[in-house]
């Protein structure tokens, strides 16, 4: 059998790049050629997981078609989140805990998907599952996608299920899933380093609802006023990236993880969708979001809807 | 919560409809309010799978909205293949063993998919998962479907889970698998009775292929020459559904599941894609696909390349 790349979106984050890490390793343990690839280089929040439990990060790549036939696509599924050439590859399984959309198949596939809050939840079943044991830095690299996704526990997308395997893996992985949880989290929010090209795109991810694209950035931090301290040069920059690439909305959205309430950006010629998603004003293009952490849970479907 | 359907694809076989059943049993026994329906009454050897174990037919149900905000669906996800107001509720869970097309959700979704032979050998797997007791007559259905899906271990989707799947089950419903599997696949296969309308719906699926609408119906028989017998009547009906349907192509597979070879009969204006999907010329707008029995994993792939 010849090698499959294991990878997940484009604009990678924890949960992403370990659960490409940690889906290679089991397949690996189950015999078969697979290897972690990632489509963009680990964020802040995701290099210090890696260092701390002595990880390297993966091989970072462009295109696969020139070097796979095959690929497996973890926590994400639709086609424009994936590589560039993905419609030239044979996707044969999907581990994800998204939506299902722009995702088509001509033969039958591998996929699991689950309503949790990580795909690293589901990946500690499939361990359980095949009775394979985790060691140390996977388990390490698991937990720090879980509190990575939830926001230690906080975001609404966070289950019953990620919980309990968080507890399980950090056991496992010898640390306070607390301590190391929040010593994560600030190392990805400090974003004091970043240009605004890279807050626009640190986490960035595009959707297609109803006939509209949509483009949803999203920074965690623990001081929002600091990012939008520059809110004009922003904004300058997120209209020409509208414009290069025919968008019709863009939110960025700060997340503060502290207070977990969340300041939406948004412009674009469909902004008139954030009363009705939302039941919000904009002021100044700015709204804020109470309780709203999660772009999966609260903001996707409510634009979805409002949108279509 | 409220209560969710189950249920399978149209024009219902042995897998779709005894999935239901199944599926909606493991629910309830994890406490959740569950019925299982079908889209049509079940087939001939369906009928003989149900009275064999005692178990009552689902209801047939032509919309699900009027009843109910959310269902499963099994051993089927695409829409055209689906209720016909599957866009007004939502879809929850997905088990399914087939290609992933036409199928989009707004929000995650539990979504269960495997290149298996057949749904049954995937809920068999969870009702372990799940550590749920299978009784008696759940056994007998699970194992129907997978001798029904796999003409009893001869068709190419057939894997070495779907048969050991079938082997445990078989101990648990107290029956010989090829004693039983036959007299049900003969069951099914006794075709006299059924007018021509009938034959072309008994298992009859829709996909896209492409930009173009193909109609392949499938009957497995002992004698195909009876089928054909009627051949101009057949090709009557079938040009005057391509013409009400707007169809761009129409197979019909007679599949003599004692040789496991099929007689395709294609009509309609994409007719110039046989050649190229299977490399046989037709003749008399038929054509002989030695060792061809998988509607899945022999014609649909094969089809879908040649019309993209």
């Amino acid at each position: 059998m010849s090698k499959t790349l294991v990878f997940g979106h484009k604009n990678p984050d924890t949960d992403t790049i370990t659960s490409a890490i940690v889906y290679a390793y089991l397949k690996k343990q189950l015999g078969e050629d697979v290897e972690a690839v990632s489509l963009g280089t680990p964020n802040s929040e995701t290099k210090y997981a890696l260092d701390y439990f002595g990880v390297t990060a993966p091989r970072v790549v462009e295109t696969v078609a020139n070097e796979v036939s095959s690929v497996i696509l973890v926590d994400h599924n639709e086609r424009q989140q994936s590589v560039a050439d993905i419609d030239q590859v044979q996707v044969t399984e999907v581990i994800d805990h998204h939506r299902i959309a722009n995702f088509e198949t001509s033969d039958p596939v591998y996929y699991r998907a689950e309503p949790v809050g990580c795909t690293a939840t589901i990946l500690h079943k499939l361990f359980k599952e095949h009775a394979v044991d985790i060691p140390k830095e996977i388990a390490g690299l698991m937990l720090s996608a879980i509190i990575s996704d939830s926001l230690l526990y906080q975001s609404p997308t966070c289950t019953d299920q990620d919980i309990a395997a968080a507890q399980e893996l950090a056991k496992i992985a010898e640390v306070d899933a607390e301590v190391y949880g929040l010593a994560m989290l600030k190392a990805g929010a400090d974003l004091s380093d970043k240009t605004i090209d890279e807050l626009l795109s640190l986490d960035a991810k595009t959707f297609d609802m109803g006939k509209y694209q949509v483009e949803i950035a999203q920074v965690n931090t623990v001081d929002p006023a600091e990012v939008l301290a520059n809110q004009s040069e922003i904004e300058a920059t997120i209209n020409q990236t509208i414009a290069t690439r025919n968008l019709d909305l863009f939110v960025f959205v700060i997340t503060d993880i502290l207070s977990n309430d969340s300041i939406i950006l948004a412009l674009g010629e469909k902004v008139d969708a954030v009363h009705p998603a939302f039941g919000v004003n904009l002021t100044n293009n700015r709204a804020e979001l109470k309780g709203v952490v999660s772009r999966k849970k609260q903001i996707v479907p409510a634009l979805t809807e409002a949108l279509s």
